[in-house]
């Protein structure tokens, strides 16, 4: 039923499955399959509300940040070198000629001999190259004695100090977070192209699912598969568009998914994608268009049912119907799908890691890599990770009774009780 | 001008404040005089965009999960007693009396002697207490050979195994994330009651602050520190509300800052929280009302001049001007005090942490706790921490370049090059 061709490296058996593929090859062949995808972009106004957008081009600055060169200290303005040798006992006597207060523009020239009386922020005016600071200063009447030597540019912000005038200060692909808008704003822009938001189908399948405790009956369940997905679209800067629940019926499900992919960038779908009687979706997603088919079957656990299609340039994800394998899957495989739509530009930080101590032995599949959930607590000086025993790929409390993954790497088949693990914190636990 | 009788504890010393506090001080006081500050409820409809809403009750689950027991795997359900001592050699021999798929409810009974098709996800019929995996048997017309034993509740999936009716699932002052949401939908919730989103008024003062690149002048610059608040605000889940730029001007400040104390429940004010001639915030804060101001100065770099307020039970925190001191402040104070008004239960998780060498010493200020923004690359197996160089308050490339922050503890004065560093990885680094 399933074309195996494109599948192949680790050993790797399962029911059904001829072999599974490990997780960085999948993805590896998905983005493959994908050759070039990226969304339009749009030219927006600067705003609060563009936090996780991503930008669409380098970030020239039109001005410099400081504009001008300003005082860091209340104090005095002053040539340097007229504050040279000066200490309490060799006092040096400087004019008081003018006083520049923040948001004033200088009128008044330092010249030797002379200071300017000026407050943090104040713009430098001309002929000063230092600020003395108040403290240093003892004031009579309309002169002021400098206690203490100040070099050329001490107290003050330069001129461009921030930012000089023509510096990329932000890249095409970067995702905007509060500090970069406030930067934007700075250097006075108030329109920036963005990439569109990408729009995601999520459309869930199976005969036992109904959407509301009110259609419930006996051998039913409540399909919650797609309001996660739909919150973990919205966390990731997507738009998604729901196409509700299909039975188990070829027809449906191919009518609907026509409509999504022609409507959406992306589609995820839960459920039926196993090797059942009723997994229809990997054979519909051969019939639906070419490439088709790219990865059917991942080894980790759990969520090994997971395929990975393309069809006429849309990338479409098969994510098992259990709550917690479509959850796992979405990180894997749909949270770098929509980065990779929008162009992110991937500096290579290290993900949030965390040290603790298992609280019991873990065994795992040899060849695959495992998520084991667990919830962490302090022990004296040391941090706890206890793994949550009831963890069946469809033990949604599994994921919300979550603090952190351990991820087993596909070559470790088990890890002792005691052993200091490195742990992954998912965004959502 | 500003009373400093509350203001006590470490010994540090700063140009016009008497003592800085310890940044835990601070908040402890400040929480102190807050007393008991807490939003009203309202019921929503469950919908993905719940995401980060905060739960106003203990949800109790009013149905079990799985509804009813189900096949983990594709088989055969049994009554194990009937498999006992089956194998290769000695097959055990069931009658087949019927089939259950997905959704639908079994009519039949399993007795000794008879088995039912079953497929991942159906219900156990009735007499069934276990699933033979279809690998190991034999089918021969309306017979199915058992190859293997299998015990009493093997290969299914018991009823409640995930959720018991009458389980408390989710504890009120839970933030919702995506898996919660799909926790409350399975259990058939439509509505739920959740904290109202805290308004959060922001305000900027100075004399020196235009709102756009066309109002710039010699002397002026653009105010940056409202979008990025307002960006910092909506991803803590508030809602922010712009009193644009005050004049240096008391009166203008007092009665823009009355107006968005009456309409908001904690407001923000950057600028004019130091000690010069144009800081009027601290004394304003005296004069609307009581217990006024309760923290002014706290011993960090960058940041010192921030100021804590209560104005009759609504919280006000004035924020230094400087991007980069604004920034840290809110994160220091800001961020939890929204968590506070939304009465968000803390477990108290250990915060992301990361380890890196320092590729330079560090310098710090002994007495006060020093924000020291790093950039991360690795070189070989090592993680490495460079220090940002220009990280003046008031350069605001120092957080936008940053990949993490090293905080350097009060009691520190310096750490050496080469020194492995714990790091947070702040949100929007």
């Amino acid at each position: 039923m399933v074309s195996h061709d494109t599948i192949s490296t680790p050993d790797v058996r399962d029911r059904g499955f001829q072999r599974l593929l490990y997780v960085d090859d999948a993805w590896e062949k998905f983005v493959e399959a994908l050759d070039t995808v990226s969304l339009s972009v749009e030219d927006v106004s600067i705003s609060a509300s563009l936090i996780n957008r991503v930008l669409a081009e380098d970030i020239v600055s039109p001005i410099s940040i400081p504009p001008f060169a300003r005082a860091a200290m209340d104090g005095y303005a002053v040539k340097a070198e007229d504050t040279f040798g000066a200490s309490n006992t060799n006092p040096k006597k400087l004019e008081i000629v003018g006083n520049v207060d923040i948001g004033d523009v200088p009128s008044v020239v330092v010249v030797s001999g002379t200071a300017v009386k000026i407050t943090t922020g104040a713009p430098i005016p001309e002929g000063a190259n230092a600020v003395v600071m108040v403290e240093d200063t003892e004031k009579q009447d309309s002169y002021i004695s400098i206690l203490a030597p100040v070099t050329p540019g001490k107290n003050l912000a330069q001129q461009g100090e921030d930012v000089k005038k023509g510096d990329v200060v932000l890249r095409k692909g970067t995702i905007l977070r509060p500090a970069d808008l406030a930067l934007l704003k700075a250097i006075g822009l108030q329109k920036i192209s963005v990439i569109r938001q990408p729009k995601i189908g999520v459309l869930s399948t199976g005969d036992e699912l109904v959407d509301n405790a009110t259609e419930l009956s006996p051998a039913k369940i409540i399909d919650s598969n797609r309001i996660m997905l739909k919150a973990q679209i919205l966390e990731d800067g997507g738009i998604p568009v729901d196409y509700g629940i299909a039975r188990d019926d070829p027809d449906e499900i191919k009518q609907r998914l026509e409509q999504a992919l022609h409507e959406c960038d992306a589609v995820l779908v839960s459920g039926g994608t196993s090797v059942g009687p009723k997994d229809f979706l990997p054979r519909i997603i051969e019939e639906l268009g070419k490439p088709g088919l790219i990865v059917h079957g991942v080894a980790i656990g759990p969520g090994r049912p997971v395929a990975l299609g393309v069809i006429n340039k849309k990338p479409i994800i098969l994510l098992p119907g259990y709550p917690v394998a479509a959850f796992l899957n979405y990180e894997l495989f749909a949270f770098p799908l929509l980065k990779l739509l929008q162009s992110v530009f991937y500096s290579k930080r290290p993900r949030d890691k965390i040290k603790a101590r298992l609280n019991r032995r873990v065994s795992s599949k040899p060849g695959q890599r495992d998520f084991i959930r667990v919830q962490l607590s302090e022990e004296g000086q040391n941090l706890i990770a206890s793994v949550i025993t009831r963890r069946g790929a469809g033990v949604l409390t599994s994921l919300t009774r979550a603090d952190a993954l351990l991820i087993v790497p596909e070559d470790v088949e088990g890890i002792e009780e005691g052993t200091e693990v490195e742990l992954e914190l998912v965004r959502y636990f």
